[in-house]
Parts: C-alpha cells; sequence; structure tokens
C-alpha cells in the first residue's frame, strides 16, 4: 500500500477490523466484557498481540474484568470511520462486483457502496443490489456528483490501467485494487493492489514449505 | 496466516508472486533482460526492495544487463509450486466461488481448481466452468479421493466453522478463508483468514488518514 505514513501500522489496522467484527458478534450476544486472550484465541494470535495493538491506539483494559465490549467496538469504529459515511463506487459488476456489492450491502457499515458501473449494456440504467449501474462514459462525472471516496476496480485487468487518469480527475482518495494490473497513483491517493492470485500462491508456497519441513 | 516458520518471510513471497506475473507479461511481449527499478516501478515500490526480495532467496542478476526474464520466472515458479500440481477445491459456488473459479481458469497456474461444492440442488452433479460441483455430503470422500491439498472457502460465514473438523479429517494441508469467521486449525495447516472488509476498512482508514494529514 503506498499512502502517507500514519502512525498506526497496516498490520495493527487490519487486525482491529477483524477484533472489532468479533466484537459485534459478542455484543449482540449480551457479552460485556472480554478478555485478551478471547479475542486472541478467536483471532489465532496471542493475547500480547491484543493487548500491544489496543495500546498502540490508546485504549487501556479492566485488570479484572477485561475489555468493555461496546466501548471497544465505538472507539475502534471511530479509529477506522471517523464520523463520517465514506461513499464508495464498484467498477465491474461481474460476478466479483457483484459478490462484493451484496456482501457489504448485507454489512451495517459506514462505508456503503452508492455507485456502480459496467460495460455491458444490459446492466447499465439498472438497479443491481439497490446499486445503480452507470456506464463507463459517466465514470468522472458521477464519481464526482456522488461525492464518492473510494473506487473498487473488479474489472478485467486490462481495462484497469485506462482508469488511472479519470480516478485522479475525479478526486478519489482510496483505489483498492482487485485486478492482476497493478495500479500505482501519485501520494495521497491511498492504492491496496489486491490480486486473489497472489494470497493463493502464498498459501501454496507455505503448505510446499511444511511438507519440506516434515520431510527432513 | 499460522503455519510453521520457514525462512522466507510472507510479504516475500506475496511479492515474488506479483514479479512473477509482470515478468511473464513482459516475456510474451519477447523482453529478455529487465531491471530491479523496472520491476519496482511497476509495482510502486523502491528497487533496493526488488534487489532485496531476489537476494533472500538466492537470485541475482547481472549487473549490466538485469535479471534474465525467462530465468527468474523459472526460478520463483520453482520457489513457489516446486514440481507438483497442486489440486485446490472450493466451497461455496455463489458469486465469489464463481468470480475465482472463472479467474483461475483463464491463467495457466500450477494450482488447480478440480473440485468444487455447493448446497443448492441446482449446482449439485452439474459442471460449472468445466469443474464438477458436488453436494456437502460428499465433502471428505472427494477431498480424500482427489488429492485436494488446499481448500477455498467462499460460502456464508456460518457454515464455514462446521468444516473444520471435515478439513482435518481430510488431511487438508491448506486453506484460503474468505469468510468473515476466522478459523483456527492445528500447526502443520496453513490458514490465510482473509475478509474483504478488512482490506476495504484499512483503505478507508488511510484514506482519513490522508486528510487528517492535509488539514494539520
Amino acid at each position: 500500500m503506498s499512502a502517507l505514513l500514519p502512525s498506526v501500522p497496516e498490520k495493527t489496522i487490519e487486525r482491529l477490523s477483524e477484533y472489532r467484527r468479533t466484537l459485534i458478534k459478542f455484543h449482540k450476544q449480551g457479552v460485556t466484557h472480554i478478555f485478551s486472550h478471547v479475542i486472541a484465541g478467536i483471532h489465532g494470535i496471542t493475547a500480547v498481540q491484543v493487548r500491544r495493538d489496543l495500546m498502540l491506539v490508546g485504549f487501556s483494559s479492566d485488570a479484572k474484568r477485561g475489555y468493555e465490549v461496546a466501548e471497544l467496538i465505538d472507539y475502534i469504529t471511530d479509529l477506522l470511520y471517523g464520523q463520517s459515511v465514506m461513499n464508495i463506487a464498484i467498477v465491474g459488476m461481474g460476478n466479483l462486483g457483484q459478490a462484493i456489492t451484496k456482501y457489504f450491502n448485507s454489512k451495517q457499515l459506514k462505508l456503503k457502496i452508492t455507485a456502480a458501473f459496467d460495460v455491458d449494456p444490459a446492466k447499465v440504467g439498472t438497479t443491481i443490489d439497490e446499486i445503480p449501474c452507470y456506464s463507463m462514459d459517466e465514470f468522472e462525472d458521477v464519481l464526482s456528483n456522488n461525492e464518492i471516496a473510494i473506487v473498487i476496480l473488479a474489472l478485467p485487468a486490462k481495462a484497469a490501467t485506462e482508469l488511472v487518469v479519470p480516478i485522479i480527475n475525479a478526486g478519489i482518495k482510496g483505489v483498492l485494487n482487485f485486478t492482476s494490473a497493478p495500479l500505482n497513483f501519485p501520494q495521497g491517493i491511498v492504492v491496496e493492489n489486491y490480486d486473489i492470485t497472489t494470497i493463493l500462491e502464498k498459501v501454496a508456497y507455505f503448505v510446499k514449505a511444511n511438507e519440506e519441513n516434515e520431510a527432513n
């Protein structure tokens, strides 16, 4: 990820996002307090790591009762999103685009997918999962007029590179790129290039490494 | 990711996977040699990082001509996959499952999705994108009989937790979990819990952090 560098590491932000979802589940079940080792057990990490992450963002626990669940949810939510709702647009309403949209629609996040784009004339002008689907010709206008902050790219790799300039022109602040084409943006625009192949190749590598370890 | 710890860091493996895809593109265009700063520019990182990653896995360049492209592709391929093809099964053939399957079918990887599972009677017994789709009742048997090494979970979170024991029983070596339920497995099984919400929340956090930096 390229971005200006704030003081909280990326990995900590990822884990806080994960803790938050776990905490919400417990909160719904009526749990009011939780210890670091319980959170740690669910996420397969150490309690020290959980305490370090929360200490790093300035949240402390009652040593006897653990973390106050509702308070911690609010704290992480505020840290991740602040007070504002962020509008997101998604480019490409194929299987991946629709999977992502459905998934986010089903959650109550302050991140909202509010616009979609596709080249398919059968999709343009319709509403998919309550999201209006626009043509690529309207790209810059729709982004600007709807105060979109983040764009998710779920289209073929070849078409993605052509969107770099329009994305800059539209004043977009963050890009989540699921295509296999790595994209670069000027400093000040946050980019996460996320090709699923990379994760799967990583899993495969460590599976192979484990097998070699066992064989030795 | 929980796994036995080999000497190459996860982030290096991710980058090698990404370099490899870039190198394959150049190779197809007839490029025979490439300098670290060219790879670096495409991936938005420093040339020092590229050289460090390749040095770490024991690959060196001709200082005058740069890295030999075909040789480097083979080297990384061998490191990531070894000589063997790894069979993968995917659980859940909804939008996400189908997006992943189509995506991998279109690439020539040594990772192959060879079996799919779903609860939908309309899908079970059919072939989707040339992959046979089985019912969940056949889960353990199909995994064992088809020498599946890795399972991709693209089903609803609630159903994912029920698969932990069957996955262990079937002798699976790696799990790529796209659900929002973090799963833990015994040591020796590689797990990557990958909830898309986490990446999007991370991008949102850094967008917000950039805005706050600019305001100060």
